[in-house]
């Protein structure tokens, strides 16, 4: 098979360990030359805050974060950074912890040292987004990605269950999703098998015992690498659909995906036997599509959109709305009809049989 | 098992295709805003050059290109890149254009596109090298690392076979020794794997019919994912025990590294079984060491450092000097009549058992 690509790696330094948060934000900064941080987030994690203002000048605070980066928060945290005299961004949190920090970084050029306490993913990528007005916009930019990643498990002990493994499957979708992706190539596919490889064991671990470190720690370093993949290769199918059952119907955002997946899966499987492959590889079963429904099944995902809002009336305006989105890159072609048919399949549930 | 490390990705772009090596070099180059490429090399790719030349202005050539990077050729370069006004270093060649375009980067800060005609793997490293009256300095250092790496399969095709599967058989060695060196973690692991992976059929495809554009892509590919995991996990216990071969016993490079990897890799074996399934996985046998063993002979090792003149009296102090250099991250303790034993087994030859 000819190989032909064009991939970019981002160039990143992660330090992984779990109790050692502190410690590794110490040298992240130190390496960076970084003495005077502002501190994003870390109302979950006030011993880790506690450690880095004994050891640095924490020039400033932003306690609050908001949800999807209002842009006044946004202005407010920059200029923030600007009369503290920051020279760095410690953002300790979830996603929008990381969005905060990344747009202070997007306007000052300050390095940001991202310590992630949700599998969002987002500490792995060069995107940013910012709402205004109620409209969300979006950019791509070297300078918002983390210089530093610091990966601590303990830090993710405290979500609730629940909320861990909707976190975690959004990141088994980044990887998923990010083989059919229009800059999908061998590079990229290879870690998003490996993030997936991670994080099937690490979300039946969460299941179990969601105070399990080690589980934690399996998700922590799949959920980098599906943010590694997400980010090189762009997002495919079943993000584009997601977002219209959540853009347009109001879905909620994770049971959606968890629903959605395996149908996506089903939909490819037999057009791009590669990613189907890797995929059962992952999961150690025979088909993709079964196996990622079981396990969304077993680790608590709902039985079929209809148990989450979505109804018969709204397939035909999602389908026309997704297929004008999905991309090119998809390995089987997109019909309207084909669409309309995979979130009628998705609708009733009861899941994909192979 | 508890997962624990600090992983440096380095940034780079990689342009991968058969027969565009003048078009992507053209997009490297408009993308970083260079239109004044320094040349280092090209002499076996004219049409390559010619297209260059027609789309930039090249300000000036560095034609012939000498073997370890020698210090004044290396002074020159850099003198010659300052003089004409060069905004980029654009190397056509092995390991000794990209190693000497390496120093001009690092002395001048100008990004270099990397085009190689060997395995070599150099391409994906930030590691610089040069001589100066007999003895090799090196160091790391990002403005070394390539900004972007032109892969063109049609570039390898001219080299003699043997020389190209040695070649090869060096990117193997790469690969295979980063699982235990002093900064293997599981990213660059996962790298050293996937480079296993297509480097073993490339390499088989090289030997069977060494004008097969696809086999060269296949240890093309795999050579770049096993230099960006020795670049990233540095080197083991293979290369500090050819390193003393070669260097003390004046060994011929490339039959030392093939005949003392599987011997590594049985010394290893027990003591490390991950690393032995994912070598075993990559060559598709049941053990890593007479797998590799197999491979190497199949596609033309010797039969042992006897024949290439290695001799019982060298064994102690080869023993010495190599168990000094192997570092603390061997998965098997390293004691000097070890490394004996394991010197007289290759000496024998004759390949390891598991």
């Amino acid at each position: 098979m000819e190989i032909s690509f064009d991939h970019t790696t981002l160039g990143q330094r992660v330090l992984f360990g779990a109790g050692a948060a502190a410690t590794n934000i110490a040298v992240a900064l130190r390496d960076l030359g970084a003495s005077r941080p502002l501190l994003v987030g870390g109302g979950h994690a006030a011993e880790v805050v506690d450690h880095v203002s004994e050891e640095f000048t924490v020039a400033g605070r932003v306690r609050e974060v908001v949800q999807h980066v209002p842009a006044e928060r946004a202005r407010e945290a920059v200029a923030l950074a600007q009369d503290v005299g920051a020279d760095s961004v410690v953002a300790i949190g979830g996603g929008s912890a990381t969005g905060l920090a990344k747009i202070v970084a997007r306007d000052t050029s300050l390095p940001v040292v991202a310590v992630p306490t949700t599998f969002s993913g987002s500490e792995a990528t060069d995107i940013w987004g910012m709402t205004e007005d109620e409209r969300k916009t979006t950019g791509t930019d070297l300078r918002v990605l983390p210089r530093v990643v610091v990966y601590d498990a303990t830090l993710t002990l405290g979500l609730p269950t629940d909320l861990a493994v909707h976190s975690g499957l959004n990141a088994l979708a980044h990887a998923v999703d990010s083989l059919w992706a229009p800059r999908a190539d061998p590079i990229n596919r290879a870690m998003a098998g490996e993030g997936m490889r991670a994080l099937v064991p690490g979300l039946r671990g969460l299941r179990a015992d969601s105070a399990d470190v080690r589980a934690h720690e399996e998700v922590l370093y799949g959920t980098y690498l599906a943010g590694v993949a997400l980010a090189s290769a762009g997002a495919g199918m079943h993000h584009k659909i997601c977002h219209v059952l959540g853009g347009t119907f109001n879905l909620p955002h994770a049971p959606t995906h968890a629903v959605v997946l395996s149908y996506v899966a089903a939909y490819n499987a037999e057009a791009d036997p590669d990613s189907e492959a890797r995929i059962a590889e992952a999961l150690g079963t025979p088909h993709a599509a079964s196996g990622l429904w079981d396990l969304v099944r077993e680790v608590g995902a709902p039985a079929s959109l209809g148990e989450i809002g979505f109804t018969e009336d709204d397939v035909d305006l999602a389908a026309e709305l997704a297929t004008a989105a999905i991309p090119d890159s998809n390995p089987r072609p997109v019909s309207q009809d084909g669409v309309a048919t995979l979130l009628r399949s998705a609708l009733r549930g009861g899941g994909v049989r192979r």
